[in-house]
């Protein structure tokens, strides 16, 4: 059976465009798998102070990359809550169905650390929109979209450019102004991409390994998801830069550079996938975070 | 403090436009929210036989709005195979993050029902593009999107139209040809939407309670998130049409229909939300289910 669905499928993928019901512009050519393979040299390490590492109660290890980059006065104050160790015996508190799950005090009564901003401006806005990489068509909240050089997914409308709330991206949590959130309360988007919250939260960073230890926690139908208990929450024994640790227990990261043919070529792949599959678009919280553990 | 920062956030709502760095086109005339509430005569019984309940080992029921007109053919077979209760003792098996959870026979082994179509013609399109209601920007799949008056998610290229893979809708698994998938085995994207699969495999439905016990499921790290165990899948008790359970023991839902001004007004309010926060746009798989219990 198996074999009659690959000759099947090969005849198919040979017949004219219009005998498979899609468009009939000419089919783009196609790069080969192997032009869209990283080159060694396009692995780029990330610095261990910019990996933020969450251990949980049950064993699992949650880590972010942080987008110094882009938050610098977030991303400060979240290095100093790290090294003043605030969050440890903190929990994962708030987990909605199809929205976020978020992390830190529960009780926002903790007193932060005296080292950090309070109320530190929004960081909501990147600069310029320079993506090494730009996907083909406008979105439903950009007039473009793309992939930085290192690999962060950004939007802009012409005139500003900013972090986008994709899937597994870490922003600020507030109270109602912008400038309100300190880093100390920090979610992500755990189902359909959250970019109702692009230019009204700060983004911080991204998870790159360990999602799952997030997004499959059980949802509280109390109101905005936060668990009516605390027996429901999971706990955070503690949470560290990487460059906190010692060095020989710190996990390394690299994230693949998108400012390269192969990088291009991946993208083509997605955009024009083979036959008898038909294109359909391309969205930038479509594609994953390039990374992997340093080998 | 929460009295100062309501004070705080009325004083910034009333502040011009431009001193809150957004855009400075005129603001949108928001409508009030009650203009936006259904009425009820806006709530529409759906019929038993288009509600497919599915009752899991762990006690937890998910129940899925079918698309009967959409994708009869695909429709016609599941409710022979609830009748047939073909699904009864089977599983929850392949939970792969960020991507889909699905279900049916893991086996792929199983005879199906002798009165199901083995082969089903692929029911990718739906016709033409019959949006009560249209969003206003194209997304990255679609030169326009909508709601159609019955309150699915809808998508057209300006040729042909189709239902689009949001979060929580229930697409027909396949092998590699498109007319091999008969309905036995579904899934949903638990993640961001699965817009790539749109045009590529037959939506058949919507899950409309109980999304939590498929989406909070142990991911695997086996290929394509297929669980490397039996032990590891979420047993399958029964899977009934509501119109095959006796009549007093049938849930009853309602829709809300779109082909109205306060379902617009809806939209509108959340596609200009109240300063401070900056409008972004809004994507049709934002739009959860208007869907109830039947009071």
């Amino acid at each position: 059976m198996a074999k009659t669905l690959l000759v099947l499928a090969a005849t198919l993928a040979a017949a004219p465009l219009a005998a498979q019901n899609v468009p009939q512009a000419a089919a783009p050519a196609r790069p080969s798998a192997a032009a869209a393979e990283p080159a060694p040299e396009d692995w780029r390490d990330i610095p261990d102070d910019e990996i933020l590492l969450i251990q949980l109660k049950n064993g699992r290890q949650v880590a972010i990359r942080l987008a110094a980059r882009f938050a610098p006065a977030h991303v400060n104050n979240i290095r100093k809550l790290a090294a003043a160790r605030w969050w440890d015996g903190e929990s994962v508190y708030r987990v909605q169905e199809n929205w976020v799950a978020q992390w830190g005090d529960p009780t926002e009564k903790k007193p932060l650390p005296p080292e950090i901003l309070a109320r530190p401006a929004a960081e909501f806005e990147i600069g310029a929109f320079t993506a090494a990489q730009r996907l083909s068509r406008p979105d439903s909240y950009a007039s473009a979209t793309g992939i930085t050089a290192d690999g962060w997914p950004i939007a802009t409308d012409g005139t500003s450019a900013w972090l986008t709330h994709c899937y597994g991206m870490v922003g600020v949590a507030r109270d109602q102004l912008p400038d309100t959130g300190t880093g100390s309360e920090l979610f992500t988007p755990i189902g359909q991409s959250a970019r109702r919250l692009d230019r009204n939260y700060t983004v911080v960073g991204r998870i790159i390994e360990g999602m799952q230890y997030l997004s499959a926690l059980p949802r509280s139908d109390a109101a905005m998801g936060v668990y009516a208990t605390e027996g429901e929450r999971t706990g955070i024994v503690w949470v560290r830069l990487a460059s906190q640790l010692p060095a020989d227990e710190r996990p390394h990261f690299q994230v693949r550079a998108t400012d390269n043919p192969r990088y291009a070529a991946m993208l083509a792949l997605r955009e024009n996938p083979a036959p008898p599959t038909v294109a359909t678009g391309l969205n930038v919280c479509d594609l994953p975070a390039a990374v992997r553990r340093r080998p």
